[in-house]
């Protein structure tokens, strides 16, 4: 039976953007699974009420409605037994878990320079939950949030840092290869590729000849999808 | 022939506090491998010149003189092979390079809050190289660089979130029972405590309660060292 996935869209339904359903997109295409996307809108919670919340990725495998990134990965990882592997054993499971925090936190600091091109871009019918819920999340309007951002940049690109020198000493962060650490990274930075004309990397930073590389995995799977140039 | 490691000591010879050299101590408890430790003081740069830098750790395996911790922890897992593992594996070993830099990122966060401990309780021949080099680094001076650290501190404990919540889903980053990623982020936090009285977690922290489960393995070698009971 094919899986299904609910995956956040914005008002094109093939603007898919959403960093924990992106991460979820790799890992499934590492795992050469078959999957049936549906774009999801962020008010549709209807749709979803089955996984027994309100947020996506959900993954259906059968009868079972999976939510939480975190949970999907290792329920594909469990399942699929056989099919390549998304942590390389169960040290590399265990030591994968933070990097999907450190990928978490990462949406958390992009968030101030692209909170206003998601408002932008989102089917009409998400805006007034969108706006509300996260301004009332960072206690400012939107366009407040984001101001500034030109002078924030170099800042956030200084954060990086710790992911620059790995990045100086090998390919991905799973070695030669990206594993599911390297998609849940990656997952943030294809986000604010997807929705917004911001550049959040400069040219020539190994931070994106990584984004790059992952980009053009799978067939170029994140290269192809609908997203800005930068 | 019984490895021999120079190891950074304040004025009592016996108080270790190298950041870098605490997660080696670490790795060579894990190993099982028995070790001479030197102590070695900022200054005796001629001491450690075999290395080919003038920096701690140093560890000496027979004619071998090995720098840099993460050097150091590969050259202990690829020459003892049959002791138990550091990294669990080659994915591991690859996941865990980032964990070392995030500990290298964890000694600048933390350096503004006991700068001016550690130039209080280095040798007295360190004291001079001490302050005009990190006063170069960090632009001003030790006293005016911790100015106002009881104010910023709940930022810094704050910005641990990301450990945090892994702490809270396993007991160590490595899973049930720690590897080098754990003594790499565990090494930060020891430093601080060897040489500061000040508090930097708070109590019931799971950052705290990981460091402390730390602090009592391979018989108590983290909490029976010379240091502050914080």
């Amino acid at each position: 039976m094919t899986l299904r996935l609910f995956d956040l869209a914005g008002a094109e339904p093939d603007r898919r953007f959403s960093p924990y359903c992106w991460r979820i997109r790799l890992a499934l295409a590492h795992k050469e699974l078959p999957v049936e996307t549906i774009p999801w809108r962020f008010t549709e919670k209807a749709e979803i009420a089955a996984s027994g919340q309100g947020l996506v990725p959900v993954l259906v495998d059968g009868n079972k409605w999976i939510a939480d990134s975190w949970t999907i990965a290792n329920h594909l990882e469990d399942t699929f037994p056989e099919a390549p592997s998304l942590f390389g054993g169960s040290v590399g499971r265990s030591l994968t878990r933070h990097y999907s925090g450190l990928a978490d936190a990462l949406v958390g600091a992009i968030f101030p320079f692209i909170a206003l091109d998601i408002f932008d871009r989102i089917a009409d019918k998400d805006r007034h939950y969108f706006r509300t819920t996260r301004e009332k999340r960072v206690g400012k309007t939107l366009e407040a949030f984001v101001a500034g951002r030109d002078e924030r940049i170099a800042a956030f690109r200084a954060s990086l840092a710790p992911l620059r020198n790995t990045l100086k000493a090998q390919p991905f962060f799973a070695g030669p290869e990206p594993l599911y650490a390297d998609y849940a990274l990656f997952s943030p930075f294809q986000w604010a590729r997807c929705i917004s004309p911001f550049a959040l990397l400069e040219e020539g930073d190994p931070v994106k000849l990584w984004r790059d590389r992952l980009l053009d995995r799978f067939g170029g799977l994140g290269r192809e999808a609908v997203a800005y140039h930068v």
